[in-house]
């Protein structure tokens, strides 16, 4: 049985929950349109924000600076995005206000339903490189329902950091093979399944639009495949 | 306005949301019949237990040891109680088994319709010395509806430290004007108070059973005083 000594399910969130890319266009075209920039594609905008997250976490997890939140990562790039784009004008409120709208990401269509059944069987948390504010504001945001927040904060270790597996998988006094990561993303399992835990791969095709390459199918033999959260909770909860 | 500006709600647990004294007499009641103990008083037992629980965490906070969570020091005075009430024969399973009755203690009735009308307006969440794993089975065990888990262990500090209070305020990114102290204990309240949270009392009469003489009533002006958590949620959410 794919679930046989399953008692938590951790989650990736910004992907595999949540549609970060349309939310921080749609939050962009808003901002744009107050301040009246034209001609600016705010899809492309997103989509260089997101670009500086993986070298900004490594800056951590190799040593090179202290423990920051995702929360001032955000904010650092947010600069830099808005000087390669030509939006230097932009207003420190509007760039405050922007950091914060990765707080407010809409959940793919299936996901507050399949979690709400998953957590009838499971405890259900995020394990995201997202900080805490980050995560409860966007779960209030959104209605996941999550048991309680992990993250790369309650680890202070970014993913894929095997301590930002273990950490988590102790503070909720389990063993790691109790312990089910959900990802749209194969390293994301790849590194998980390394330290232990098991793995669900639910693919997002549309993550990062309609001509996306990257994790359309999986890599491995992961334990579960699923289409949607609809479909993982039939499978876990039979 | 008693809520002008409250954005999150933190909550004791022990004695404010949970009856942990009748839980963990029950939960001794059970263990004592199936091991066929006469004659045990398992509200003792319960109350002797709970004696040493301000001592232990002082070690802690005094820097005598390294951190340790709630549920290594609840098995460590469980010894201790067992010698004190001559019941050192008590398997190594039992001892197991009654450590985590400290995850399955029973709310006060008003507690959980309560804590849904609050969730409605604020971030909720328990600030506890209870670590993380026990307060996430505690909350499905009770169904404590929770926004995010925080407490000693996210904070690394047991209260009354400062650390306590402000560094779960902090993990919010909030400040702490922007958070309620809720509880039953005006010591809590007092160290909330003085790291700038705002506070309510509720009084739990009962905590300590029929003869209970501390904290029938709030010692300073609190922000708010409510007699129950239905109270306190029409107080806040007028």
């Amino acid at each position: 049985m794919t679930r046989g000594g399953v008692k938590a399910l951790f989650f990736d969130v910004f992907g595999t929950c949540v549609d970060w890319r349309t939310s921080i266009a749609l939050e962009g075209e808003i901002v744009g349109s107050r301040l009246a920039l034209a001609g600016v594609d705010w899809t492309r905008f997103a989509d260089l924000w997101r670009s500086h997250y993986q070298p900004q976490l490594e800056t951590v997890s190799l040593g090179l600076r202290p423990w920051t939140p995702l929360d001032t990562l955000h904010r650092e790039a947010l600069d830099w995005v808005l000087a390669e784009m030509g939006l230097d004008a932009m207003p420190q409120p509007e760039r405050a206000e922007l950091t914060l709208a990765w707080h407010r990401l809409c959940a793919w269509p299936d996901v507050v339903d399949g979690l709400t059944m998953l957590k009838r069987r499971f405890i259900i948390a995020p394990n995201s490189n997202g900080n805490i504010a980050l995560l409860v504001n966007l779960a209030k945001y959104a209605g996941l329902p999550w048991d309680v927040i992990l993250g790369a904060e309650t680890a202070q270790a970014y993913k894929p950091s095997p301590e930002a597996y273990v950490a988590n998988v102790r503070l909720l006094g389990l063993e790691p093979s109790e312990v089910m990561m959900v990802a749209a993303h194969n390293a994301d399992l790849a590194a998980a399944a390394f330290n232990g835990l098991r793995t669900a791969f639910v693919a997002r095709p549309l993550e990062h639009g309609a001509n996306q390459t990257s994790d359309l199918r999986p890599t491995h033999s992961w334990d579960v495949v699923a289409g949607d959260f609809l479909e993982l909770a039939d499978e876990l909860c039979l």
